[in-house]
C-alpha cells in the first residue's frame, strides 16, 4: 500500500472529526505523517484536536494547500466554494477527497477547477449522525461503514489514494458514479431530510396544544422526524447540490401520498393493501425481502 | 388498591402479550386471579402464554365475557366491531379497556355498546414498536410507558379500574379527552406511519437500481421509513379511523413540503431558514427547547 504523508482536513465538524481520528490512528502504519486540521471557527479544530481529530490547528485557509492529501469535510456549498477558490492551486502530485453528501455538483467543480496533476476524487462516508461539531464525532463510526468514491475523471492514482484512506478509516470503499449517486441518495436520504423536517414542522404548529403533544410524541414520530435535527446548513447545501433529482424525489414521494390519501378516502381494506405494499418495498430496499 | 379479578384479553400480538405479561407478573400483589388471552388464531394465543403473556388460552371469543376484566388489544377496525358484537353482552360491574391507537371511535362506539353497568374506558399505551405478533412483546416496554385513558362517559370506577390496570403494568396513566387525543396523534403517529411508508415506497421503485439502493440506505433512511414495517391492517385501522384528523394533518404536511419546494428553487439560504424552523419544531416537540 502507497504511503499517505501529510494530512489535512478542512471543517472540523463530526465527520472531519471522525475522519482524522481515524487516520490518526491508523497513521504511522500507512506513512500519515501528520493530520492537520482547518476550520473557520478555530475553537472548533482546537476542540477537534482535542479529542484526536488531528495533531494540529492550521491558522489559515491556505496552508492547507500544503499538505499531501487534502480532505474536505465541510458542507457540500463550501465544498463548491473551497474547490474554485483553493482547487487550481493544489499542489501537483497531492491528492483531494471530499465528503459531501452530493456528488455531482462537487466532481463537475474538481474537474473545472483541480488540475489534472492532482489526484482529486469525491467521496461520501455513510457514518454520522443528525449531530453536529466535533463532540458528536462518534468514535469507530466509520469502521465498517460504506465510504463511496465517485471519480471525477479517469485517474487511476486517485482512486488508490482515496482506497488507501478509506482502508485507513477502516470503512468499506464502493465506486459509485456521481449521477447514480446523487439519483439513490436523493430517495434513501435527502428526501428523507426535507420529510423529517416538515413533519416536525406540523407537529410543532399545535399552538396550546404543545405540552400535550410533547407529552404523546412517542419513539415512532422520533424515530421519523431524527432527520429534523441535522445542521440545517449542511442539509439545506447537499439538497440544494441535488435540487434536479430531490424534485424528481417529491413528485415521486407526492404521488405516493396521493395513493395513500386515495386509499384512506375508500376505507381500511384499500388503505391495507397500499400499506402492504409500502412494507414490502421498505423490507426490499432493506434487503429482507 | 382495589383488586381486579380475572382479566382477559381479546389479541395475543406484540401489545396484547406485553399488557397479559405485566398484568401476569404484577396479578397476585393486585388481587389479579387469572390472565386469559384469546385470539382468532389459537396458535397466537398459544404462543403468547408461552411468553407468559397470560395463564390460559380462551376457545372461543363469547368465553371472553365471563371474566371481570376485558382488555381488547386488537387493530381498531376490529375492536369496533367487537364492541357492536360483544359490547352489549359484557357482564355487569365488569370492566373494559381497549389498547387501540385512535380513541374518538372506540369511545364512541364503547358509550353506543356497551350498557352502562359496565365500566368501559379508552385506553392507549405509547409503547411497542413496528414488529407484530407475540414474538415481538418486548419485556418492559410498558414499564415507565405513558399509558392514555380517554374515558366515553362519566364513570369514576371506570377511570380507577383502568389506572391499577396500568400501574399494574408499570405504566403511567394520562387521562387525554379522545377528540385531543386524535387530533395529536394523527400529527406525532399517524400522519408519520403514512408517510413512512411513502418514502419506502418511492425508494423502492428504483427498479435495476435496486441492489446500489440497498447498498446505500443507511441510517437515515432505517430511522425515517422504521415505521413502514409496521403491520398494514392495524395501521390502516387506526388511521381509517381517526381518517378526518390524518386528513387535516396531511393537508398540513403538504403546505410544509410545498414551502420546502419554493424553498430549494430559492437557493441553499433559504432552504436553510425553512430546515432551520423544521430543526427549532423538532426540538420543541422534544422538549429540548
Amino acid at each position: 500500500m502507497r504511503t499517505l504523508g501529510s494530512v489535512a482536513i478542512v471543517g472540523a465538524g463530526q465527520v472531519g472529526t471522525m475522519v482524522g481520528s481515524a487516520l490518526l490512528e491508523a497513521g504511522p502504519a500507512l506513512g500519515i505523517t501528520s493530520v492537520a486540521l482547518y476550520d473557520a471557527d478555530p475553537q472548533a479544530a482546537a476542540a477537534s484536536v482535542a479529542l484526536g481529530g488531528g495533531d494540529l490547528v492550521l491558522p489559515d485557509p491556505a496552508s492547507v494547500l500544503q499538505a499531501q492529501v487534502v480532505v474536505l469535510a465541510i458542507p457540500v456549498t463550501e465544498i463548491l466554494a473551497w474547490l474554485e477558490e483553493f482547487g487550481p492551486r493544489l499542489r501537483e502530485g497531492g491528492a483531494l477527497l471530499d465528503t459531501g453528501s452530493s456528488k455531482a455538483a462537487v466532481v463537475a467543480a474538481m474537474a473545472r477547477f483541480v488540475p489534472e496533476g492532482v489526484h482529486a476524487i469525491g467521496g461520501h462516508p455513510m457514518a454520522g449522525n443528525e449531530a453536529s461539531g466535533p463532540s458528536a464525532a462518534i468514535p469507530g463510526a466509520l469502521s465498517e461503514a460504506l465510504f463511496v468514491l465517485s471519480p471525477c475523471r479517469p485517474d487511476r492514482e486517485a482512486l488508490e489514494i482515496a482506497t488507501a484512506l478509506v482502508a485507513a478509516c477502516g470503512a468499506r470503499p464502493l465506486v459509485v458514479e456521481a449521477p447514480d449517486h446523487d439519483r439513490l441518495l436523493a430517495r434513501t436520504s435527502h428526501l428523507p431530510h426535507l420529510v423529517a423536517s416538515a413533519l416536525a414542522a406540523v407537529a410543532a404548529e399545535v399552538g396550546d396544544d404543545l405540552p400535550l403533544t410533547q407529552a404523546l410524541a412517542g419513539t415512532g414520530f422520533r424515530s421519523t422526524t431524527r432527520l429534523a435535527a441535522s445542521d440545517s446548513k449542511m442539509v439545506a447545501a447537499f439538497v440544494s447540490a441535488n435540487r434536479r433529482q430531490v424534485e424528481a424525489a417529491l413528485r415521486e414521494f407526492r404521488r405516493e401520498l396521493d395513493r395513500l390519501e386515495l386509499a384512506l378516502e375508500s376505507g381500511p381494506g384499500a388503505l391495507e393493501e397500499v400499506l402492504g405494499a409500502g412494507r414490502v418495498g421498505h423490507a426490499l430496499v432493506l434487503g429482507r425481502a
